[in-house]
């Protein structure tokens, strides 16, 4: 959204000192002059911090890097899931964050199984593919059978014949590349409900096309579900350039292709893992909160380098941030690592169900990568809007605009505010890259742009400091 | 090599008529003056060919995509590989070569068993590893060690300590790129010699930092060797950010790490292979060869798209251009398709000594990918430096440039330079991304530039071409 006061319109100082001044003849013309939403001191500090976390050492890449490096894949529910727990506490209580404490998350874990995908005709040739996660397994024989390719998930889903039943559908749903993640988010429906459609057909198996925008023999991971009422099948994804070269064969020779699938025994158990929490209190409105998210989980196969350790590091040294700036805000800024976001949402669930009760000033989070933010944008009450409209100034020097349409602030988050009204930010990082090595084991360090942290760090201890500081309520979020 | 003449100096007819008249006064000056080494009517055919080639359509692209896609990875002695010998015998003859052949090559195949290398301490982590060609397999049980680490092969070399006893040396060697593969020269030990190293110095298995230039968490392979003096250890290859990630977690934290692994039966069997033979037959000096080499097989785990699917199409495609040309050479010639160039020259071992008594003009090999010839050196005799010089003068247009160095022409043709002092020339090509994905899953048809090909078919076929035309013998190559 735009900023309500123009660039040139007097400060807040100023402006109560002219209201004070009613003999003053000011070109009101009966129109109520809008308090301004911040003290300026608040604002002058925001900039501050700002500033400061933009030249300070790299907190958010050193944490990043060690959470991978340390602890790697961790995977809800995992000895490594515990592991990067205590990792957490350790790092926060080090860094002197108060209230540093874990906060159980039951939860049902699925656990993947061996996965081979093997082209039988006309061609041997063994595919590089993963399981989806949440996939049922093969019988131990695997399964055989024919191909029946969909250039993408409308095309299955549009088709009303016959060509699915007893084969095993492909979908060969592309991944547009896009700074907003907009690609991703058209094509994400082949991953969750591929197969269930396919299975509505009589389909025996799915294979998808990785969503990915990389051509790298590495296959993507992720979730799928399936529907009680259609039988599961198996659902698996094959690389991007395995997918063309099906295209390719099945296309381009119009010939059939015969494909076996053998997913060994996947498991479903019973598990703990734990919210990760940690605040800076607050002062007077400290009962209040103003949550900055990430999630600390990643897929079984991925030291989840971008996804999202880069998270962990961000918000946490954003509230570091804050807490070193040399005053106290408001309300407290609370740091949250949600558990499971990847297969289930169960620590932001958890958290909603926990916290119901407690004022939320506003909630975030970060969790699309290390790259730059450029956008921000929000869901809170009109009244709210003006206090978004100036820390939007505060982010411009950032090379972040402020867009007025509703934004997403991230999965967990997004949980909480759907579940309980909270109002949301959108910091939108840059997405362009982050396709390439979703899901997959190469979201390792040195694909970070370690120079790009910062500039995140920065725009969270702005929005974090500026909402605890803030005389209006951001909430309820707009329907 | 700088050309012997310069660009303004009479053409050859014009020289002759003026020899041939000595009354007129030519600034001779009692120096011989050389004879030019080529026809004109050569030189002119040979420049067509080029520039045909440059605009025809993409016939060493279409050949590359349809090896990888029909067939895929084709080690030498596989199902696969003796299926690639039909794929090249059906092309060859479709294309209208002639004296089409397939020679048996008889050799002993080294199979591959699962590898699975696991760091156990100080934290759980499964590594992206493969066997490096020709490792011993560990014991069912596995091998479980503390890793030893070496900056790189000299360091594991000069090291006359004790510090490998009883470990798993680890050999963090980097590849640097480079244009001409010569950062890939200067690490390959590390991958040939460093099992050989390691246990000479007491250790049970040896792991290598991939000799790679990219950062995917993808493992190259390649062929390592042993010495029967010293202990035979199992052999691997991390991928790069997996060796980033191990000198991170030694050198960064001083620490220790334990690996653990283990590798199934691998085996060795006897088998047969073929070289794939295919000619330009020659006019009046028909009994000569000049040969144009590629290998035909690839390793085991990689659809082989640049090695070298892509020069089996650049050759042949070559060798078409000049059969289409309208113009029969006078020397014949002959496409020459190697056996297992991936691990053990049986093919070029196999040729080299069946065909030791046939002159052979030159010999070449494209075996360095798709990318554009930025180079050409050659091994030949004094007499045969105005020809190569010649030769470069019509490559000039095509970007490439002499140069008086000793060349290598691609390592099947070395093994046939080396063994019978053939001449030989090295078109060299831009190597800069090749070892992007050189041995590994990640060499596919997308990965290559389809428009960098036909540069390489032209400079082939001016080579094929002058090279049969040529009144000197080129050879014997220089010692």
């Amino acid at each position: 959204m735009p900023p309500i006061l123009p660039s040139h319109f007097p400060r807040r100082r100023l402006v109560q000192s002219l209201l004070l001044a009613p003999t003053l003849a000011l070109p009101m013309s009966g129109i109520a002059q809008p308090a301004a939403p911040f003290d300026e001191s608040d604002l002058a500090h925001a900039a501050r911090l700002r500033d400061t976390a933009l030249r300070g050492p790299n907190l958010a890449h050193e944490l990043m890097a060690s959470l991978v490096t340390q602890v790697g894949a961790r995977p809800a529910g995992s000895a490594n899931d515990a592991k990067a727990v205590e990792w957490a506490l350790g790092q926060l209580r080090r860094l002197g964050l108060a209230n540093v404490r874990a906060e159980p998350v039951p939860l049902v874990v699925w656990q993947r199984g061996e996965t081979r995908a093997t082209v039988i005709a006309p061609h041997p040739r063994e595919l590089v593919a993963t399981a989806l996660g949440n996939t049922v397994s093969t019988p131990p024989e695997g399964i055989e059978a024919e191909l029946a390719y969909y250039r993408d998930f409308d095309a299955l889903r549009n088709d009303a014949g016959d060509g699915a039943r007893g084969r095993i559908v492909f979908i060969d749903q592309k991944t547009e590349r896009t700074r907003d993640g907009s690609g991703y988010g058209r094509a994400i429906l082949s991953r969750i409900a591929g197969a269930v459609e396919a299975s509505r057909r009589g389909a025996v198996a799915v294979a998808i096309r990785s969503l990915g925008t990389d051509s790298d023999r590495i296959a993507h991971t992720g979730a799928m579900r399936y529907d009680p009422q259609v039988a599961s099948i198996p659902a698996i994804a094959v690389s991007v350039p395995d997918a063309d070269w099906i295209a390719e064969r099945v296309l381009g020779r119009a010939g059939q292709m015969r494909l076996r699938l053998a997913m060994a025994r996947t498991s479903r158990v019973e598990a703990t893992s734990h919210n990760v929490i940690a605040e800076v209190p607050g002062t007077e409105l400290a009962g209040e909160v103003v949550l900055l998210g990430a999630h600390l989980d990643s897929w079984d196969i991925t030291p989840g380098a971008q996804d999202d350790a880069s998270g962990v590091g961000i918000v946490t040294a954003a509230a570091k941030a804050v807490m070193d700036g040399g005053r106290r805000p408001r309300r407290t800024i609370r740091v949250v690592l949600f558990a499971n976001e990847e297969n289930g949402f169960d620590g932001a669930n958890a958290y909603a169900a926990k916290y119901k009760d407690v004022p939320h000033q506003l909630v975030g989070e970060s969790d699309f990568g290390a790259d730059r933010i450029w956008r921000v944008r929000s869901r809170v009450s009109p009244a709210a809007r003006p206090a978004i409209a100036a820390m939007a100034k505060l982010l411009e020097p950032l090379g972040i605009a402020s867009e007025d349409t509703p934004g997403s602030p991230g999965p967990d988050a997004a949980v909480l505010m759907r579940a309980n009204g909270w109002p949301a930010i959108d910091l939108t990082q840059d997405g362009t890259r982050y396709f390439d090595v979703h899901h997959t084991v190469n979201d390792t360090v040195d694909r970070i742009d370690a120079g790009t942290m910062p500039q995140n760090v920065a725009a969270w201890a702005v929005v974090a400091w500026l909402a605890a500081q803030a005389d209006a309520r951001f909430g309820p979020a707009p329907r």
